[in-house]
């Protein structure tokens, strides 16, 4: 795809990728099924572009949800998924869920909802009654949508779910595994290459944007979220936009990036040190550093006595040793966060979230960082993948980790 | 901010603009205000981040509300605005929107929801019972939200509107006017120092990420939407991606685009030929450039003779060109389109869209095209600044709306 990228996928990748989801497609269809039935339902209709991808193959890219009216909804019953497209989107959907049958509703989804509904194949084993209740992603559909469904086949019970889908899409398959990896490679690579263009005068901006040059040049067919590249005290605003200030010696930079492969994404950061750092600035690297230690070390340990391991014991690994520090007040989001067809999904490991057992296979980050409002930030963040059946968990961030120094020279 | 563009806004502009929006806000809001009196409700509840950057100024980069928390939703009562932002946008939200009050909602938006009502000066004149009723964005909110906060003030009624902010975006003030002309300046530039790489064997992806990023260097501080490059008969997909395929001698070559500039959009569609065009290739050009004359001078037509002219008006004029050549089932979409903080607002012109007179000062793309399924596509598209109390308008757009072509020689 791109001369002189080594970890751009081949396109023998990309077909095996997409044959692998098209034969994984029923059995993804076969255990939503179960759980609508343990629910009570007789279908499905799903919302989230992500989630259109995962059962249909039909593709949004971000955003394009916002102009796509109904096209890439969905319904799934017991026999079929049913991809709702617009005549801009007709030719996409027939090419990309070749197993899904397209329907139009030009006249608005309401108005089509009771012959839809009515096309379905309910999944209760009273067939004859048709469709007496449908789950509907209530965390992604509009409240005036949901109103006007109701309104349009009041016989038939909404019933509001979230998570469904997202929990079976927390367990990866291989191939997902395969692309969340070959995203990985790409952003390493394409850091790796920006290094050279830092140095003291040059903005967040030119970086972030030549960063995301080779990212998307490089093999990934779009960022999975916007560069963040953030110089000395801006480093320690966890969602700052890139600036137009010049970049100082002395200063941190961290760069906070994503490649998406296939539909599977990464995310990565590095906080790098433009010229030498200071005593201060370096020991708060050091702390960061044996705080995502810990965190990966517990993940080894657990594995290797084959004990279950939670969420919230990766959190308090890496949290500890920050706490330890006195810096447990600088430290105020997660441990770490799933990552897939999303950027951010299940399983979510920090304070607040509900405890539970690591899952497996899954692939998960790890991003302890400490933030000196007004002075500096560092974070580093590595995505681990995760198989406790198989008694192994593998680092696919490989940019190093240890204290980079650059521009100097 | 980029040597060699000529069309990139000054730092003065920028600050100019930001000065009169800052400047601008207090009526705006007294224009929402008096539309919640008459509704009867007490105070508005927002969650478009359009709205919110339009009454606060806090601004999220395109897709960031889907990481954003409730960060970006905002109160409007009698006396003021209410912006939430949790920590990682507090100091950012406390930068751009300084008029408003900030909160935090650590424990979700629902555990605050009865204390952020008691914090609010309802709009009723009956100061003293509190806020009864609530205006809520029902079309951007998720049904999941809506329930949780209808359950946490039982009392307090959320009344589902849609509409009421968007219908004062239609109308725009001159430093609106400016950024839309900017943008446009922009994307102009852009496309013009993009035609020398147009030749045979470039890919559309190519082009597409040529033009992006002149466009992204060249003084926007974003794309509009996503660049779309088609080539040949992919041209008659009027939502294709770019792809990987070669342009070839012959084909048309489509470009639909735009920048943005402090917050506001510009959208505008190229057909070029790569090579010299056949007879009927011509020909589909020149009835779509036919179809847009007539639709422009309709809106000067109208103006001269001082009457009000509709949306539909001018949708059919472009239509009925179209029509009388044989190609009318080849138009499958509207003529225009409102723009400005987002990419498509009101008005619509359309055949659908209920008959209305424009509205005045506002700015709406004029863009017929004719789809060949198979074949070929053809669109253009300028946009149009129009003022009938003033009794003018203007193509913001400039590139040569001429038939152009490139890659010879």
């Amino acid at each position: 795809m791109h001369v002189g990228s080594t970890a751009a996928p081949s396109a023998e990748d990309r077909q095996r990728w997409r044959l692998a989801d098209l034969a994984a497609r029923p059995e993804r269809l076969d255990v939503l099924r179960a759980s609508l039935v343990a629910l009570g339902v007789d279908a499905y209709f799903g919302v989230r572009p992500e989630n259109a991808r995962y059962l249909t193959g039909f593709v949004l890219a971000d955003g394009e949800e916002k102009v796509a009216g109904h096209s890439g909804r969905f319904f799934v019953d017991a026999a079929e998924t049913v991809l709702l497209a617009d005549s801009r989107y007709r030719l996409q959907a027939q090419s990309q869920a070749p197993r899904s049958r397209i329907e139009d509703t030009p006249g608005g989804l309401a108005a089509a909802w009771p012959e839809l509904l009515g096309s379905l194949r309910p999944l209760s084993n009273d067939v004859s009654r048709g469709v007496a209740g449908i789950a509907v992603e209530a965390g992604f559909l509009d409240h005036a949508s949901w109103l006007a469904l109701a309104a349009a086949a009041p016989d038939v019970e909404l019933v509001a779910i979230e998570g469904l889908i997202e929990t079976q899409r927390v367990t990866k398959e291989p191939s997902e595994l395969e692309r969340i990896a070959a995203a990985c490679a790409i952003a390493d690579e394409a850091l790796d290459a920006t290094l050279p263009q830092i140095r003291e005068g040059v903005t967040e901006r030119e970086l972030a944007m030549a960063l995301e040059w080779r990212i998307r040049t490089g093999g990934a067919e779009a960022l999975a979220f916007d560069v963040a590249c953030l110089a000395g005290a801006r480093a320690a605003l966890p969602h700052g936009s890139p600036g137009d200030d010049a970049v100082r010696a002395g200063q941190v930079l961290l760069f906070d990036f994503g490649a998406q492969v296939e539909g599977y994404r990464s995310d990565m950061t590095r906080t790098l040190f433009v010229g030498q750092p200071d005593a201060h600035d370096r020991a708060i690297y050091e702390l960061v550093a044996a705080a995502q230690a810990a965190a990966i070390d517990l993940l080894g340990e657990a594995l290797r006595s084959q004990r279950a391991i939670t969420n919230r014991e990766v959190d308090a690994a890496a949290r500890a040793v920050i706490d330890a520090a006195g810096h447990g007040h600088h430290f105020g989001h997660g441990t770490g966060h799933g990552i897939g067809l999303a950027t951010h999904e299940l399983p979510s490991l920090g304070r607040a979230a509900p405890e539970a057992p690591l899952p497996s296979p899954t692939v998960f980050s790890v991003e302890p960082g400490v933030y000196l409002d007004g002075q500096t930030g560092v974070r580093i963040e590595d995505l681990v993948s995760f198989d406790a059946g198989a008694g192994t968990f593998e680092l696919l961030t490989r940019f190093p980790r240890s204290l980079t120094v650059v521009g100097e020279g």
